[in-house]
């Protein structure tokens, strides 16, 4: 019942997240081509955000599918992956304002790092929560692409020190590690129906 | 279980999607009638996307009412619909900004066209996740709107070339065709009370 | 089950517009009290606004709760409502920037009106579809209400004719007397204790 | 039932308050570390509203989860509650954009004064609708906090006289105050693994 509700509340504050990024492409006065041009960054930006957020949401879903304990500890760590989450929507629109600039991808890369930080620490939590019974090991199991986001992240901060197209390359491939698996193991159900 | 999140999150997105659109409505300094003028194409582009957007939460309503399995491809192919409707907030501010000029219509017309797409796609995944049976042939029997659509999307999106009013008669059209004939099933259901 | 899903979605539209509606206090540079006061009609209006939709949140509360069958009318008569409350904030907004000046006031009026036609339909709409049933005369118990506030919104809207603060007046007053009896029940129960 | 729709109701607005405050943080034009500089004060507002905003639902989260009756008060008392807290974001904004000067601190200490008022009434209404039950004796229990905070609120508001730092260190006091000991629970609970 209570996972329910740290659910539903979660669910209502990515869905805001997940919303409110488009806000940041302010829409243009004049009605041409040229006044959209401006935009694509913005909106490449966005689509990046967009999966990043719906990967968290998906692993969220997963993660709060197997807690049976709630504590204040899980509460507040909840809030704490949400927090960084929050802050999506202004390292978006800044690094699409500012067409990938070295410091902008650098901010957006340090918030993604924090809230792969964030979700690691309420994993554990959880589990200290609960105890290491066996369905928790399954997220455990998952647990190798949490870390390897870690590493990927650090070397996408440190990539924009030399070049931000080899960072966002990075990201992209971090978001795509996550998204592609998903159809894999669709794939493997679709013939059992189940 | 799983569906009912998928549903809670859609539902949490779409209405915060109809309700950001609202956000476009720019309040005008002055108080005299002048200072409203400038908003009607804005009102009427808002009253058209705010009946789209309804036509897509009650589809999704009881697409989702019929599924019962989900996989990752459901949840993927679900947050890509939900992309395309993200962006009829903008879609809808440029084009009633600019006073149903032919390229903002274009555009708002190729959003409509992708947002049809995805939903196509996810009644795809969904019935390959579960299997054809029975329940599902229902959704499969109202497809022919889904693909009446997806034509007359291209007729409006091509007749913003020659003129954007016939542009905005075809997708008027494209909006009653739905709404309509759930007020005829409303009225063969109603004398049966259930 | 249908009708829990209509009370969701519902539900998280209102709760956007109550909190949309507070952007309109766009937040002034400065730091004195002088920074404050153009902000106070602003607030007034938002307080009211407030407690109308506070008002619908708690009504459509106690309609859904006796809804069992919904309908294809059931649904888009759901949507013309929320569709009248999605204008709250921008009449809120507009009325506030200008000061209860007579055309906003009778705009903010119009829609109070249109959105108590809409919530009167819904009512009409869930009857015919489920029959005239016990529980149902309870709502239509409580219609005199609503009828009463269609006159007071009428009374309101000619009232900005001649004195926008009369209008005013009645508004604040049609408030008080959906808000003021809920209290009284409320005494009733609470010997009760159930 | 209907206190679990008083529940997601609330969820809801609270999950768009948490979200919309982030809003405040305006995204800069330039890509420089120079240009980010303005926004810390108004990110160091920011955090601090979350954790309020956080203890909040957290608490009401637990209120609600032990009552059991919903009058017409409770709604109202409900409302009156997310009524202050939907002054959270103008003024978290306004004090972040006047790096915390006397006043704009003032007028946010206010509002949280008022908050925690209102949640002190909603508190008192459950109680007197479902009597003086077992399981309320518990909410009382930790009502002691909530009379602190109510004091140190205006300690707070008295210290902006004085110094705009000290109103800011028994804000931060107050908010660890509920903050820690939820962590404290949880550290007793681990061991019991439930």
């Amino acid at each position: 019942m209570t996972a329910r509700r740290l659910e539903a509340f979660s669910d209502g504050v990515i869905a805001i997240i997940i919303t409110i990024m488009v806000l940041e492409m302010k829409v243009p006065r004049g009605g041409s081509l040229k006044d959209l041009e401006p935009l694509l960054p913005i909106i490449l930006s966005y689509v990046l955000s967009y999966v990043f957020v719906g990967i968290y949401w998906s692993n969220h879903h997963h993660l709060l599918h197997v807690c049976t304990v709630v504590t204040g500890a899980t509460l507040w760590a909840n809030l704490h992956l949400l927090f960084w989450l929050s802050l999506f929507p202004f390292t978006t629109g800044w690094m699409g304002e500012n067409h990938f600039a070295a410091l902008p991808t650098a901010l957006y890369t340090l918030v993604l790092f924090m809230a792969a930080v964030a979700y690691y620490m309420l994993q554990l939590v959880i589990i200290r929560a609960q105890g290491q019974d066996s369905i928790l090991k399954r997220a455990i199991g998952r647990d190798w692409k949490g870390k390897v986001s870690l590493v990927l992240y650090i070397v996408a901060g440190v990539a924009t020190l030399r070049s931000s197209l080899l960072a966002q390359a990075v990201l992209v491939g971090t978001a795509l590690m996550w998204v592609i698996p998903d159809r894999r193991i669709e794939k493997q159900l679709s013939p059992h129906s189940a």
